[in-house]
């Protein structure tokens, strides 16, 4: 239950958090978290494309076309998720009070971001979130110890509370120091579909409104929505971002230096926190990545590392350390993708933190389908094959032979644990 | 492990079948069926839509081009998928020979469908099937005895063989006896995309090409295509008809009364099929029916049971019967359906066969969700959730309320067996 780093949600400049238990979750864990900002910041969404979306959902993605946010309140326990006109009331509700009693400076509920994550269908327990929203609004801070707790107060099936940060300079000569940090939380209901759980990024970086939406966008589609616990994309899925400006960095308002550089960071703490998701997965104890190469296109080599990622046969064979590959073959077969057999090459390899080890030639993985002739492998090859797939994190790398299409997914082994949490999860 | 019925794949007039262990399954267990045709018949077959077809697939359907077909050849432990140019070499060396030695009037390879099913990326042991096949040609005869042989000796990770008869008059006055047979296979990697498993069936009705082939492709698309185990489209899906005109009745060789009592007859048969697969699924200890109702259109329906029979979470709640209908809400939701939340509703309720009980006003489901809100359920309506939840098969009921689109599947809940199976089948 180690966090990741000591700065986090608060370390960027402007933001206090504060987090506890209001009494949504049965067991007593903390399950209400508010980040507030001390005056409105630049804001920034992605949210899930299911199409059936909570009202907080729903409630978040309206605060924010004004592009100025400046508090996030988040309950766990319980989704309001299909809770219809109710729902929505108890959503705005929340924003109202988080406005009044959290937000310095102004007290419009239009500058608050909603999210709930939990059981779906039932009502939110609107008095204890009441209480709760209040005592929390009393108690707003900086420093390890909360963001620790904001990180724990998001969790629902989690075993582990889920953290990354980043800086970097931005400016001219040796530049302004810019914070970067987020929490997220998700083990299942995950898949890739626009956002994939909750995750909440603060960053203290002067940027613009659509600057910031371009960045958030682009970091979240080659992160987040590449990897899957359970192909299952949850009604409450989102990614949001604040911006304080307290930097001091000269604002970013066009691409260029230090847009990239801002961007780059952004991706690597997403692909941190992706990470982070995939190894929490339900009852996974393997991680793996698919590696696919010369696609027809990067939309085919998606097709194609998805369906592989979502297999239950793959899943179930990297949790065995089987190699039976053919499962990861005809996985992308019935992906839609294009492809020619005789093209196709499946490489099994070492991985570490999500990405195949062993450079660009995938030095120590072993080729077991070139070119569509199964790979006679001698005792040796074998041995290595069988070493491999034992391991904690496993890469595939599926070479199709025909264009430039490339991506890279991550996917957790399926487990009998999974099937222990989900066969009675709300009962 | 009992046989459904005593008639079966030789019933139809004209039929003869073998079936053995040629030592391609470690375990000793039968693994080559042939069912041969005392003379060419009108053929007819649907295929899986794997980009990555097995060379048996591909010779088979090669064949079936001229309409017409003698006999069919399958082996069991051995997919001969990702197997190369060997691959095929061996599938037509298999043909060669079951001409040679097993067909009367015609020693024509092109009359002779393969398939193989089993491990994927090992080439076939060509020598035992050889030696299998010859003693099989000697041993072609009717009856009980030979039809459970057959059934069993295509089974992969099938638990029981799955059979099933059915016969119908055709013609005027009291017509001709017509009867129609079949044998199946499949557990795991089953899912719907054109075929879904192996499935061999005999009729010795009188049937043109044009009507065989059109009635059989209608009756795969509402059974077999419409079950899954474990969205895993497998790269050998192939369902075969001989029919072999022995009934005597007169030629269906166009729509009408005839075709359509043909068709019926067909249909049931491929239900009961399809409904053995799903009760044997891997791991499966409960089968579970989603009806679509009021979707835009039919697509739109089958997307979204499609997305609720697929998703391991609906499947765990299945399997814990655990009445969280939020995850089935959640899955029409990710469909790419259109759906308009305040318009949908979903009813729980008992099933048997695979259908849902209390006709089409469903008697005795329970209302959980009712355009869009959630119901308050009362002691009464919970306790009935629970104990629906708790029997062997549930089916549940979706009304989109937006068009007149419907389709009914089925799927199986996951289990910790699916798991066990699936972790260590290759080694």
């Amino acid at each position: 239950m180690a966090i990741s780093s000591q700065k986090s949600i608060t370390t960027p400049k402007g933001f206090r958090a504060a987090a506890g238990t209001c009494g949504i979750k049965r067991s007593g864990k903390p399950d209400l978290a508010l980040i507030v900002a001390d005056k409105p910041c630049t804001g920034a969404g992605v949210f899930t494309t299911n199409t059936v979306p909570s009202p907080s959902v729903i409630t978040a993605k309206q605060h924010l076309r004004s592009g100025t946010a400046q508090a996030i309140v988040c309950s766990s326990g319980n989704a309001n998720a299909s809770t219809g006109r109710k729902g929505t009331e108890n959503t705005l509700r929340i924003c109202q009070q988080v406005a009044r009693q959290a937000m310095i400076h102004s007290d419009d509920p239009g500058l608050v971001l909603p999210s709930s994550t939990g059981t779906i269908g039932r009502q939110l327990p609107i008095t204890k979130i009441s209480r709760g929203i209040a005592v929390l609004a009393s108690e707003l801070s900086r420093g390890p110890v909360v963001d620790a707790a904001v990180a724990r107060a998001i969790m629902t099936t989690d075993l582990v509370p889920k953290q990354a940060y980043r800086s970097l300079r931005l400016g001219a000569g040796s530049g302004k120091q810019v914070h970067l940090a987020g929490v997220c939380k998700g083990s299942g209901m995950i898949a890739p579909n626009m956002a994939t759980m909750l995750a909440f990024i603060t960053t203290d970086a002067n940027i613009s409104r659509q600057m910031l939406a371009s960045v958030l966008r682009d970091a979240v589609s080659v992160s987040f929505n590449r990897i899957s616990v359970d192909q299952h994309t949850s009604p409450s899925d989102s990614v949001q971002i604040l911006a304080s400006g307290g930097a001091g960095n000269p604002r970013i308002a066009k691409r260029g230096r230090d847009f990239d550089r801002f961007k780059d960071a952004l991706l690597d703490l997403c692909h941190d926190l992706a990470y982070q998701i995939v190894c929490d997965g339900e009852g996974a104890t393997k991680v793996f990545c698919v590696q696919v190469l010369r696609a027809k296109n990067e939309k085919d080599a998606d097709r194609i590392a998805s369906a592989v990622v979502n297999s239950p046969l793959v899943k179930t064979a990297v949790h065995g350390g089987d190699p039976n590959w053919g499962r990861i073959v005809t996985a992308a077969g019935y992906s839609g993708a294009a492809l020619v057999p005789e093209k196709m090459s499946l490489r099994v390899g070492p991985c570490s933190k999500g990405r195949p080890t062993g450079g660009t030639k995938l030095t120590g993985h072993v080729c077991v389908l070139r070119r569509g002739q199964p790979v006679e492998l001698d005792a040796a090859a074998q041995r290595r094959l069988k070493q491999v797939m034992a391991k904690k994190e496993v890469a595939f790398t599926l070479d199709l032979g025909l264009g430039k299409g490339e991506t890279r997914w991550l996917g957790c082994d399926l487990s009998k644990a999974y099937v222990t949490i989900n066969a009675d999860y709300t009962t």
